[in-house]
């Protein structure tokens, strides 16, 4: 099922600067019961994006409007929201006149194991790094090959997530999910100025508990007690696995999946 | 005029990985005379990004038969051509299968008054900064939303081109022009290994002349005996006004000026 600015159809213009130029944002949300999970935090940071990049927000009434249409009846599933720029002529300049793209999209459920939850996940190192630009860092925009490309890194379905460090070998996050890591009862994550997405569990997360931002490597991240990563769909798992380092998922890492799934109920 | 996959319309499938994730890249040719100009070198680069993003490289028979269909007949014009990934699922792990698209479309040849190649343009200094990431630095990629915040910030038709610095302070080009100057009859442009577009003009002036690739900062550029930007439709222009500082129309632009006009006659 898929709306294209209101209307049923599963195509748009070759002339949407979205696929000439990755030119717009995106956002990736649960639907549950028929709700769309932390939807007011999803629209808050979609909004925020449109201004950052200067697109015209759409009306936010309407894009309500079209959530429920879609989402209604639906048990579980994901909501993808594009918003482009819209259509262009070819070159860079927008149009004086910008009439930006609205594409809503569900997608099946991924059926994850239930111990990727309960026992853990393996994850690797990528070799791909995270570019510095601190105009788009933090934004979850439409440009990213550099996802793409340290995703396509491995085929192997037993490891499940990538971790990705930047040009100067810092830590940052996973190839689609933020990255938390607990030593001695402190919760530590990457400050994302410079690169990464900033997620909207991550935000949650940040928001309920104390949790130090900061800049660190690989050897902080190989000597912490936990591991987690986050984002909208997969909630939080564990790390039992990373290059060889084994890990338990601990006290901190099961309390903020108990208390995750407490915020998602009220927040759907 | 627009060919999808050889197909005559105007377009593509929403899960494009183009559209989802800015995941391709494109050539931008110049038409003349029912001929692509410089096409060897552009269907080199073509390949040679398809490589690097290691997206299957389309069929060269096949898309140099659609590039004559699209351009006999055609006095002057524009022809893009864009190679994504294809349509893939949701999430950033591309399909085991990938089928590339390839966007074929004509556009209307720019009409630039004869005195931007005569007299000189006026250039400013952007604000938004190029970011570092050596795996993508130097591809026409389809993630150009650096480019575009960048040629956002003016709309004013009395300056033709915005010159772009990275994060570092450092000079990289224009936002749709590589930037060359020339200090005591030497070239110099900058070094493209951490940001930047490396052009077909950028790269036959570099084959022609000796030319110093390196780092560079804004003080460097000002203190020029001369300065110009070039790409594939424009040409070269030199600069004749940069940041209120003004230069000459030198020699050394106007000897290149000559020198690849010919090499398009002759390359068409």
């Amino acid at each position: 099922m898929m709306l294209v600015n209101g209307v049923a159809q599963t195509h748009i213009d070759v002339t949407d600067r979205g696929f000439q130029y990755g030119d717009g944002l995106f956002e990736t949300i649960t639907v549950h019961n028929g709700k769309a999970v932390f939807l007011t935090q999803h629209i808050a940071r979609l909004t925020a994006a449109c201004q950052r990049l200067h697109i015209p927000c759409p009306n936010l009434d309407l894009l309500h409007t079209e959530i429920r249409q879609l989402c209604q009846h639906v048990e579980q599933a994901v909501l993808k929201i594009i918003i482009t720029r819209g259509s262009g002529g070819r070159g860079y300049r927008q149009p004086d006149d910008i009439q930006p793209t609205r594409v809503l999209s569900l997608h099946p459920f991924p059926t994850y194991p239930d111990n990727y939850a309960t026992q853990g996940i393996t994850a690797r190192f990528c070799d791909t790094r995270l570019g510095l630009n601190p105009t788009l860092a933090g934004m979850k925009h439409l440009n990213r090959l550099e996802q793409v490309l340290a995703r396509a890194e491995w085929n192997d379905d037993s490891i499940q997530e990538g971790i990705m460090l930047d040009i100067n070998d810092c830590v940052i996050e996973g190839t689609m999910s933020n990255l938390f890591y607990c030593k001695n009862d402190q919760l530590y994550t990457a400050t994302l100025t410079q690169s990464g997405i900033a997620g909207i569990i991550r935000a949650l997360i940040i928001s309920h508990e104390t949790v130090i931002e900061h800049t660190y490597n690989k050897a902080d991240l190989l000597a912490a007690d936990e591991l987690f990563v986050c984002n909208s769909v997969i909630g939080i798992w564990g790390i039992k696995q990373l290059a060889n380092h084994a890990f338990a998922v601990g006290n901190k890492t099961k309390y903020l999946q108990h208390w995750l799934t407490q915020q998602a109920t009220h927040n759907a």
